[in-house]
């Protein structure tokens, strides 16, 4: 048996310019473009291997080392469109393999929890959709794979890329012009670095597809954001990337995520992603802009009460003076730092003589743990491969 | 010594339309119209006695049993108002005692804790501005009085009416048209009833006035509420109130403290009035009023955590078989029901064969007390008074 395989890792982006609301459900067209930071595979990634062979006898998916279904509607929009584009090869070639008519087997793992409530299907669908394109070696451009991957999950397309990523939204209905695009490199503003603060919690009770749905359907605040406040934003955050402009994309980022989960409470009934802890880490981060008369820090929370928070490395020390004093006995700082570096980010805070506000020590207990990475690649083919050559099933 | 007494009690009043935003700070005129309902002054008001003599060396203002200043400005406006229409009738008849020219000692209290953070500025200055009022014996409508209230606190002017009652915001730059008017008095629709369950919170951070203004400066979605939003909305909740229409009165109500509180997000840095536990109780009626198929129950939350809970008579007993089985450990149940009628709220639960959702009754740690109200009238005469009419000062 020959078995062709392809393996990819693919980035986790988290927006800075919020994806909320579509204007087509069945092809995931967004109202509005947005705006995401790719992080780094070397903390958060997904690793997809894709193979085909004529004797497979079914679609196959695992994931994180569970069979899963790939019946869904998402996952069949993009096989259907990946093969289609591999066929229009194929025809064109008589030499080819004919992979487009043969099933797949598709074996896909995490490197971070999936309860971490991180945009695990944003990664999962982008390390799908180039895993497979790989292995049916497709020529078209990454733009043009993104809006595939968009149909699976939306923000799955900005994962196509590293960097600064914009989805532009598109006008058309077939949804040819919605994908993505690179607004700049991770090389050329390298010094962005993240630190996700996961929030203990429940389950979150609205999904974000039905959550965005409701926005759209029952806020009256909604279009006015769609209409006016993203297309505005949009262009004062793309320049103040591609300006570095480190200030003004820290408040457009906050701002941005504060709009967001407005149209959410706006929603009827109203929809809550962020609880009391979101809303104090919002609150230290206010407060330590403050305290340095500058702004080093911003915050974004997708639809959980998980922070992001957005720093250059030059600040690092800056924030984690404060950070690593009000969250040092959550777990994940020692993967970054030695036992040295973090005593210099506890004698940094006590030698700021900062006093303006309690430190309230009880919040680290709502805080499950923390995730410090930076901006990273997009997809990259691996050798490493979850799928045995020789079985075409998953390496055990 | 001849003192001159008159003595008022002014109710409490929570917006269903709320006012948030001011277009001039000075005269407390608002971006937008709101509307409100007077809750009865059994349960929640302010005594407010007044007295004048030509002896008296300087305004005096005592509150809930202590001097309090009385040179802030917008107590200052508000005298200067009534003096001056003292003064219009003096000049008209000389036959009067020229009680604009004598100092006024004032003696104001609340029957209700005002750290229960209800709208106590509200119900004082409408008690402050109605005891003068009476003591000059002024022949103004009730209207043009409200707008001498509402430069000393902007919903104090809705205070002065009992019943449904709407705040214009006027167009003029001096604000003279920018006054309550009743929509319903409490005897059109005496059914009204109101459940406020006090969240049991630290000090908010940011007060009224504040959070107000940073809102109009900072939220790029509050002019797409007052320009659309609310002049809709005090329309269709006008009519629900004349029509007793209370599945709509409802919706409105529970729409606009979702709005409010979503401009407030939208703010920046952001505004949080709500907590955890404010959004539980909203959660829960909704399950309420899914659970029996229509909606027999409002919210509408405050620059606070408290809820407002508005409900018809005669859903009382569909409504507190869920409040009271969530709520009953909190104090304030038996001011109004006997042991055997709260017996029956349980009873009505367990027989309802609620099961769609997990009661958590961990909730009513977080609420310190419940109000049990309704609505009720506007500022009232009393012979009951907070000043001895020998001394002219307080009552022992």
């Amino acid at each position: 048996m020959t078995v062709y395989t392809a393996s990819v890792t693919a980035p986790v982006n988290i927006a800075t310019l919020k994806y909320w609301g579509k204007r087509d459900t069945k092809l995931n067209l967004p109202t509005n473009s947005s705006i995401s930071v790719t992080l780094s595979q070397d903390d958060l990634r997904t690793l997809t291997s894709a193979a085909t062979a004529p004797e497979f006898e079914r679609d196959t998916l695992w994931l994180n080392g569970e069979p899963h279904s790939i019946d869904n509607e998402r996952t069949q929009n993009c096989l259907r469109d990946l093969r289609q584009l591999r066929k229009e090869m194929e025809s064109k070639d008589a030499s080819l393999p004919t992979l487009s008519q043969w099933k797949l087997h598709i074996v896909s793992e995490n490197n971070f929890p999936t309860a971490a409530g991180l945009a695990s299907s944003a990664a999962g669908f982008a390390a799908l959709v180039s895993a497979i394109a790989k292995l049916y070696q497709l020529p078209q451009s990454t733009s043009e794979i993104s809006r595939i991957a968009r149909k699976g999950s939306g923000s799955a397309c900005r994962s196509l890329f590293g960097g600064y990523v914009a989805w532009e939204m598109g006008k058309a209905e077939d949804g040819h012009d919605s994908m993505a695009v690179q607004i700049a490199d991770s090389s050329d503003w390298p010094q962005m670095k993240a630190c996700v603060l996961v929030v203990s919690d429940i389950k979150k009770d609205v999904s974000s597809t039905q959550g965005m749905q409701l926005t759209v359907a029952t806020s009256e605040l909604f279009k006015e954001r769609i209409e006016h406040v993203v297309p505005k934003r949009f262009e004062v955050m793309r320049k103040a990337i591609v300006e570095k402009d480190f200030a003004t994309f820290a408040k457009e980022t906050m701002m941005d995520s504060n709009s967001f989960h407005a149209t959410c409470l706006d929603s009827f009934p109203p929809i809550f992603y962020m609880n009391d802890t979101s809303k104090r880490i919002i609150s230290w981060c206010h407060t330590i802009n403050q305290f340095y008369g500058e702004t080093i820090v911003a915050y974004t929370f997708d639809a959980g009460p998980n922070a992001v928070l957005y720093y250059l490395a030059e600040n690092e020390s800056k924030l984690f003076a404060f950070i690593y004093k009000l969250f040092g006995s959550v777990p994940g700082w020692d993967k970054k730092f030695t036992t040295e570096q973090l005593e210099a980010f506890n004698h940094q805070f006590e030698s700021s003589n900062f006093t303006a506000r309690e430190l309230d020590l009880e919040l680290q207990k709502d805080v499950a743990r923390v995730i410090l990475t930076q901006v990273g690649s997009g997809p990259q083919e691996t050798n490493e491969s979850l799928i045995d050559a020789k079985t075409g099933l998953p390496k055990e």
